[in-house]
């Protein structure tokens, strides 16, 4: 077991699926992002995952938006990691899966989504294409973001490995495998030990899951000596049975428990900052 | 060791990619590509993967160039079972990619390709959305002809589970995993064995590789009980070092004989008809 490193975790809050029909608990307006975002810092979060809303619920890539919740946010706990997405699945234009990425000062996330291929969900497409990772890339790179790498199969862990041989990644490099929808990897065990062991040396990984497979990826990831992405964007429930409706926060709290049990530390966002190479000076 | 099941030899003859400037070998004209239909045929493939081309070398996907492949195929060896691509790459237009399928009498496909998923290739991308996917199910299903299942990565395999269990598709099931591209899942002995080892029971699956992978997978296959896709398609050169060139009929003979030492019989096209459940009264 690795518990020589502590644990990152990454809250993700909302992403583009759940609704207040699925979970009240899902944080749609400005206001309920910026307070779960508080609360699951408040709770051992040293990064959170960001997708804003409309107060309707539908998915919203406006900069004035996001501008709001990372201020907001900043405003409370201006050392936490704020990474957002660049998700194609509801915005297609690549100028609206990037219009966040400009944003300056106080409201500048750190880090931003950036999806290694193509793939299926189970009733859409998302697709990067290979001209678009890299300049996904050059544009962080350009405005000082790191990419928080999502992972969904193997074939994107050999892409990223190409992407470091070519020197179009650079460490520290932070990737999430995703993992437990119906049409890319599973999250047992040997499917994470599969994947892990695919990785190239060095880089920083985290595991996440979707629905029941949430705490089956976060518990081999802390066991493995990786991270964790944990969070309502994944999975709307406590339980395995799927009776009890979760909050990020009990979900952030349960990882933390887990993680003691395993005797790993849980990092804070300046051991992060440190870590990923990131700047420490928010304004 | 699986060898006691005939080993069915699939010839990957022209594919999308390779151009006259790549290799001489590469059939393109109608002409070429039946007459490398039937010598594969002579060395041992009991199945045919067709893409046809215009003269210039672009791919068609026109059905009367299919038309005219697969009768001059079929006049000359009349029970080699022909599967027909509907692939995304060039011709991303559905009604595109399934015109092929409408083709009846000598002319009619016993199979045709089905992508179980969105991926991407070194500088492009594959779209087969989910409801596309079950659509090419409902219009092969409709024609009765065989879905050529392609797996590129392990979510692929996961989606075609749910597939069956949904009996969305129904046995006899073929599928090829397709390995060793860019951003897809790799051709090692240890990705072959943990993609098959995936594989709802009764699947009858075949390897292939792309460039150097080829013949690695080709051989885990034959070893493991699996079957073989091979050919231009797939990968020009007959050696490891890329210093010569191969034909469709070499790659052919040389699968034979790893089979032979492996002591696989090989595959009669009867032998692939009554497996996969195809009609036997080629007109």
């Amino acid at each position: 077991m690795q518990n020589d490193r502590k644990l990152i975790i990454n809250a993700a809050l909302t992403g583009l699926v759940p609704q207040k029909a699925d979970t009240p608990y899902v944080p749609i307006t400005i206001d309920e992002i910026v307070k779960d975002g508080i609360l699951c810092y408040k709770a051992g979060a040293s990064m959170l995952h960001i997708h804003a809303r409309h107060e309707n619920g539908k998915p919203a890539y406006e900069k004035e938006i996001y501008k709001e919740i990372l201020s907001g946010i900043r405003e409370a706990c201006p050392n936490v990691v704020i990474a957002v997405t660049t998700s194609y699945r509801v915005h297609k234009d690549f100028d609206c899966r990037t219009e966040v990425l400009s944003l300056e000062g106080s409201a500048k996330p750190d880090m931003a989504s950036l999806t290694l291929g193509s793939l299926n969900f189970r009733n859409s497409v998302s697709i990067t294409e290979p001209a678009e990772i890299q300049r996904l890339i050059s544009i962080m790179k350009e405005r000082d973001i790191k990419p928080e790498i999502e992972l969904f199969d193997s074939g994107m862990v050999n892409y990223l490995s190409y992407l470091i041989r070519k020197k179009i990644l650079e460490f520290p490099i932070y990737a999430n495998f995703i993992l437990g929808n119906i049409a890319t990897a599973q999250a047992s065990v040997s499917d994470v030990a599969y994947l892990v062991n695919m990785l190239p040396e060095g880089v920083i990984w985290g595991g996440a899951g979707i629905g029941v497979n949430q705490l089956m990826a976060n518990a081999s990831a802390i066991i493995m000596g990786g991270h964790v992405r944990v969070g309502l964007e994944d999975n709307l429930y406590y339980d395995m049975a799927k009776t009890e409706l979760a909050t990020n926060e009990q979900l952030v709290k349960r990882v933390v428990e887990i993680a003691k049990l395993f005797q790993r530390e849980i990092a804070d966002p300046l051991y992060v900052r440190n870590l990923l190479g990131l700047n420490s000076n928010i304004s």
